[in-house]
């Protein structure tokens, strides 16, 4: 039988802290096949969805994101975390666990009117992606899908990103 | 006249710290023609050399490893600083202008024997790519190049790298 792509994933007891069951994609884009599952994967998520810009969300995004970008003959543009852009930004905060995180755009990021395909290895509490459509609209741009790799269905990301399209090729539960 | 890399990237004064004039390489794979001149570029400094699997630096150097991983049906894998990889890591300090920095790589990220091609957006002091080049070998890899979109020439960094081949697609003197 052939391989999928949860063949190639390396799941971590314990990382970053106790308790949690880390999905490490590093076996997955490491293997020329599993990386190609992947990016194929996402792409067929995408289908015929109209798209001007990738934004890609530090850093594990960036995986994916450039290849997509670089397959469907668009730019990539980067979420980072607050301080790592050089440039003009705007940011937004949101909650963690245990305290807030901030992330950033460049103010020229997106053009008013880009329809924008958000692009991330892991959506968990949907926190970063939250923050992202919402610098994104900042911008004037519109969100038109979010797309993962891995989805961990038990903490319920998607239902922070009502009207939003959100998918992932791979799902697991648990946290 | 057609457009190349540089006129795609925007210099900015005194970031990270006063002194320093950054290059900034967002508006580079924003745009969908600069992206691909970056890629293209890179490509053909790589030529017909041989390689099974890419290094890409956090985290810029994914933004340009990945997408040439999957130009060329290749695995990429990870440089990191230290504390972000989930699984078991090889290490690597080296100096920077006040203090140290450490990277790291998983154990199973290079197999023995496998030909490597390091990429990443710059090459300025050469720190990183020469601790890059160190883990590589330590996990029985051989680095065939090291390929950056920019060089800073001024500050030498392929002089830490004897014995590699050193290309970048665009040079800058200063700092």
């Amino acid at each position: 039988m052939s391989k999928s792509v949860k063949d190639y994933v390396r799941s971590i007891s314990d990382f970053p802290e106790e308790g949690v069951l880390f999905r490490d994609i590093t076996p997955v884009i490491q293997d020329p096949q599993g990386f190609r599952l992947a990016l194929e994967g996402m792409q067929e998520l995408i289908g015929d969805t109209q798209f001007d810009v990738i934004v890609a969300a530090e850093s594990r995004g960036f995986l994916f994101g450039a290849p997509l970008a670089d397959r469907y003959g668009k730019g990539v543009t980067l979420l980072r975390k607050k301080g790592k852009l050089p440039w003009k930004t705007v940011s937004q905060s949101y909650e963690l666990e245990y305290g807030s995180a901030e992330v950033e755009m460049h103010e020229d990021a997106i053009l008013p009117g880009q329809k924008v395909l958000i692009v991330d290895d892991l959506i968990a509490t949907g926190g970063t992606v939250e923050a992202a459509v919402k610098l994104v609209e900042k911008l004037g741009g519109e969100v038109v899908m979010a797309v993962f790799l891995m989805e961990l269905t038990d903490l319920k990301g998607r239902e922070r990103l009502k009207g939003c399209e959100v998918k992932s090729v791979i799902k697991y539960e648990g946290k």
